[in-house]
């Protein structure tokens, strides 16, 4: 990081100085190289008729794809790249309403543009041509699409539940003091997303984030058809929208109230015992040892 | 972590004080979101007839689960979640007998909360509607169901010994002569618990926690029928109950007479020839290059 | 590490001092070990007809092959193993042109011989003598093998993106600011190598470096048959070689100019707001508590 | 770990002071602890013939078992666990001859005790009971079995070259220079036993560990028959004893040779160019920002 390295340079010629353009455009970018990275995740297990790829590609695969692109964004924008966790943000005045709505828009849209760079279209092409895949697979190559048996109510608690599973987790991983270094938040927010997607995929397939499922869904529309509106009588898009704010305000401030609030100072009094109780009434285990 | 932070002003106006009330608390809530999260695990893997999720899901979600739940609670109570691991402790005395009392009831209640809170409720519906799921398998959604092969010492021996794998890999990591940093341990402890179901898993499904099983059978009997502690002529559900904690204390104690006692102190002489070994008799490999 | 331990005496006798040679030596060898581990892996993917190996090994297999033959060789030569990985090091003015040739050399030479070195060689000849592995596996067993459906364009951009997020995501480690610590670089290699076999594995299987291809490429050749090399009338062979080296340098240059070069440092303005912000528009949220 | 905790108080009590004794003691327990977990990750693979856990859980299973029994007694005897390793250890000069001998069998009756303490007792009455097994994979329960078309040599060269890539990748993670923090070598050696088993399970297994194959060979011969030593006109069993220690000290010794000789020392030039030549020839591409 010397000053002729030609990063450096390009550097001091290019630096965008306005703080809030230039988270603007680390969500945009961070968005879309998700997007790219995740979609191409999904196709290969949709194409490969789950061959290839199995649930847990899916998983893993989606959980080091966000890892490493809130790697990209973390020491710029926050790295959220989701609107829902924007929103936690307002809520602990750490951004702006106006700001979240801006996030929110180039979350959208660096989503939409992410999805769309698919470097399966030979494949695509050929499913297409052979018949060898539904509309209701292409539309998941884009976005979620919800499981026969379920209701939007029941769409919209899987989303609200599993957007709050992150939205907890991810308090518990930045609340400084549970002492879990800076360095390894993006990783842990990875893990995370992993689990959510071992818990809550069954429904409908763990969007957790308005912009991931509503940008590519805008897509799917124009290239596969409106079914991606249509379906639930033109409702069910909305549950993945909506309910992952709700879900993950909710869910953020569950863990302040019922955890992070109670979290003991350094220098309080810890779980361990004082010594005194040690000695007195719990060393009675130890008593064989000490005759 | 600034004063005029929400969180902050929040936590002035809400922290508990009293260590054992805000202990159970975290107890409680943590247990609660680990059976929360953990059943959905058990729940996609059992309902999507094990195409969805694997056994590995099974493994590594339930590993994952556990990590951040202790991550969640760690600072505050300890992080047991766990009445086993709360009896360690007692015998460790870092815990008072009368808490662990209080500890196991706060796990065993939240345990039965958390597995109640079901995102599944429509697929389930849909599941019994349809005749597609059994009573085994729906008891299976909430709690241990033994192997048709299985006697109920087996079980025993299974829960006694699962559950000591955990007390004896507990011990290791938090030994601080092993010099594992604590900001890990959580994260060991959920690899720890990924192995464990990767070994002991077959016989009955690795509780290895009587909150867990205890808590969420009640609810099973609740909701599925008797059948949930009718088992073995109505034995088995106490051998996942009593045989882990039986397991972890004989574990934990053997940890500490069979390795924890014999750890050098950092002065003591290391494993590694005193160098005066090393240049008389060890040398001889090298000679070759020596000419 | 003593001066009498015989590899510090090995050490004093045979250290090569010259930069590039130990260096030639680095990538030479580290490319070696990494197509002897790495096509092992692939054999038994192919010997055991997916039953033994599926997808996810391949993929966590390579990730942590790549992450500890980097390990390996990353304090001598940086660790490139990879000659798309060493054009962008040429871009950022850390290795010279005619260096990047010579790396480029040794390893190609490097994968040739490493993916050579089969300890398979009684379960080949056994498929071979029962015809019981078509051309094609034979030929995958040492390098990239195009889907039928593919165009020699979608090769080549299959593997210019592929390899571009390689690249895109080495800069995200190592570039300072992010701050994460050096000693994980080669193991988050292996994530995003993970992730990336989980994304763009299906259209012809993500060698995303030419020396990993060619070398080994020249050895199915031998070995196998000249099919090897003609393939999409004898054009397919150049996409894997070609395009790794356009999409990295396009990449590691994306995330310059779209991320890094927006990065703020320490001490400029943070993504969190300064809190005379929180005070006044976005403590609304808590209001609730402060009555 | 203040005086008065039982722990403590027991460890004044009880501690080895000889040297030798404790890390024997060390040793034989790791080892007994790394086969009983071990050999229930196998015994759940055979036993749900396949279905619970696959190839994967062999991996990540045996890999996390390996790095907790090995945090379990680095810090007394080095946490070797293999005769093969400590072999090594003899020609680095940091192991006497005589002591890797008693390391030697105290490994190997570690490993034979461990695989005996089965939880799978009722599974293998019940599989045995109903013919569900065959003579082959109750052997394997124990220990290493060869494919039907592998030689003797086959089975020596695979031994050799997988225990050569641990004991490789052991001195890349263990020697100084490479930086990697002594708290995550156990970690990292359950990631390179996870790679090998990807990259070297197909023909027989990998034990790649004389006393883990060779101790549980005597218990399959003394519980199933004496098929576990007559494999191979008898011979089968000498190749995974006596190919590791070749292959380890070999690999062992490549690896200072070709990389660890010549790394350079923190203040010796390195990889990175100096910064005259960026300015000078390397500063090209960037050139198009500098105008």
């Amino acid at each position: 990081m010397t000053k002729t390295e030609p990063m450096e340079v390009l550097r001091r010629k290019i630096q965008i100085k306005n703080v809030l353009l230039r988270n603007l455009l680390a969500e945009f970018l961070g968005t879309l190289m998700l997007l790219f990275f995740g979609t191409s995740i999904v196709a290969q297990f949709i194409l490969s008729k789950e061959t290839l790829n199995t649930w847990i590609q899916i998983n893993v695969g989606w959980g080091f794809a966000i890892a490493f692109c809130v790697y990209a964004t973390a020491k710029t924008s926050g790295g959220h790249l989701n609107p829902a966790i924007s929103l936690v943000m307002v809520t602990f005045g750490r951004l702006k309403l106006v700001h979240f709505f801006l996030y929110t828009i180039v979350q959208t849209f660096g989503a939409l543009l992410g999805s769309g760079l698919m470097v399966y279209y030979d494949a695509i092409q050929h499913a297409i041509a052979h018949e060898n895949i539904s509309t209701k697979h292409l539309i998941q190559l884009f976005c979620s699409y919800p499981g026969d048996y379920l209701t939007w109510r029941g769409a919209f608690v899987d989303q609200a539940v599993g957007t709050g599973f992150l939205a907890f987790f991810v308090c518990v991983v930045i609340d400084k003091r549970n002492k879990i270094p800076d360095a390894v938040h993006p990783l842990f927010f990875g893990f995370i997303l992993m689990t959510i997607g071992m818990a809550f995929g069954f429904n409908l397939g763990y969007p957790i984030n308005p912009a991931r499922d509503f940008g590519p869904r805008i897509l799917a529309a124009i290239i596969v058809g409106k079914e991606a509106f249509t379906l639930m009588n033109g409702m069910y898009w909305i549950a993945p929208v909506v309910a992952p704010c709700l879900g993950s305000v909710v869910a953020a401030w569950f863990y302040h109230v019922g955890f992070g609030a109670h979290l003991p100072e350094p220098e309080e009094e810890h779980y361990e015992l004082p010594m005194k109780l040690v000695t007195e009434e719990s060393a009675l285990p130890l008593k064989q040892f000490e005759q």
